[in-house]
């Protein structure tokens, strides 16, 4: 059983983790990062030891997690200087697993599906964690760690966590840029992002009962040309939402004037 | 004080305000559609009668509430026979409330902003309510009708509620279209769209202590090329949503890239 991490990384995900972890028991016993700082902020909130040197990594941890940005794993990996049995997982929807196996015998991936932000602190009891791991017993400590943070743990192999991680920049990431975007044309206006809340909220909370099909509405779906027209031109100052508003519109419109569709 | 209504119109909005205005005491006296079954279920669940027949409007409604497809107003106005005085409102995001004034005295708008769907009942204790009137004595009525059903009533011109609108174009519909996007790419891999839905909520939720702005995160905030060109390359069996990847991602980065980003 892993009671002892290693967290190399001190960003979003590393600092929600390790805020998660610490509560239930599992001791988060030293923080890496490249620069000093973030390291030691983040070891403070959990009582940890921390290093920016790869080298003065403690050698005893249970688990070791890489929780840098995806373009530093390779980096990492390569000053790593830890016992070949070691167990290390990267958190990483976009990188394969294989990347770890020059380095360890046991190895794995520990990706939660969700976004992370320093400031703001995540339940992490519904958050599916998808988990792999290149042999059974790697699994098996990987799945009862994960089974203490969330009741919805997915074993998930490294090609569908790529098309998790697709899906959720959609959902997420874009989603978060069309907030941006109402904001921003709503504070040109002098109204309040406030106004558009109670819409975001029932937005998201609308699919957990009805299929996104289901849910849609508005002017594309209606194919109503007219508001379509009209809202093209009062985008005129915002000529790159314009173009987002033309080509999501007309993403959506065909779909819903299909007369068979399955869906509908 | 209003106390009777006549709803022109048996879609989504017109469903969900009978449906709360019933229990606050305002009678839902007739409902109006084109087609009847429409009418008749809704008419129905308030205990109203109901008609397809414009010219059949019951005459001593306090309000005339149409909400029909925009494209269907001046049609439905042009029917109407009406007394003068009647107070006369439509419930449109993009419509002036002009179109109004040559069919009564008294006249406004009265616009939720919100989704909504003929199935899914809505809370409106919330819902920031637009409204707008040509005299104060018609506004007064409105706010009151408006404050027995929302704590968020909120008076604002044809201009401001059109900015609203199209606002709420990019949070709700084309937010939703990004739904069905995530939904169909797990389809093909298949994978449940329930493993995406904690991560929708947390990004709704997380706007509502954050701004936008501080809450992006993702390959495309970070500038992550290479996942940004290897989920490019999972995309091209949808070249439609490869399309709209580039363009968000195109949006998204140069805003974070900004040493002197006032809003960071």
């Amino acid at each position: 059983m892993i009671k002892s991490v290693v967290i190399i990384g001190a960003g979003n995900l590393a600092t929600q983790l390790a805020l998660a972890l610490t509560p239930k028991g599992i001791k988060v016993k030293q923080v890496f990062s490249r620069t000093l700082d973030p390291a030691r902020e983040l070891a403070q909130k959990v009582n940890a030891c921390f290093t920016n040197e790869l080298s003065c990594l403690m050698t005893n941890a249970d688990l070791y997690i890489i929780s840098v940005k995806d373009s530093a794993i390779q980096e990492v990996l390569q000053k790593l200087s830890l016992n070949k049995n070691c167990l290390i997982v990267h958190t990483a929807g976009s990188i394969s697993m294989e990347v770890l196996s020059h380095y360890t015998n046991n190895y794995g991936v520990f990706y939660p599906l969700q976004t992370f932000s320093k400031s703001r602190e995540v339940n992490f009891s519904e958050i599916p964690i998808c988990i792999e791991a290149n042999n059974s017993s790697s699994l098996l400590k990987l799945q009862e760690l994960a089974e203490t943070l969330s009741s919805s743990v997915q074993k998930v192999d490294s090609d569908q966590r790529k098309t998790l991680h697709l899906a959720a920049v959609f959902v997420n990431n874009f989603v978060n840029h069309l907030y941006v975007i109402g904001s921003e044309i709503l504070q040109h206006k002098k109204l309040g992002f406030n106004l558009l809340k109670p819409l975001i909220l029932e937005t998201a909370h609308k699919v957990e009962a009805l299929h996104p099909m289901e849910a849609q509405t508005g002017p594309a779906r209606r194919n109503d040309q007219a508001v379509i027209s009209d809202q093209l031109k009062m985008l005129q100052p915002y000529p790159e939402y314009q173009k987002i508003y033309n080509f999501m519109t007309n993403s959506i419109y065909p779909i819903y004037q299909k007369p068979n569709n399955d869906l509908l």
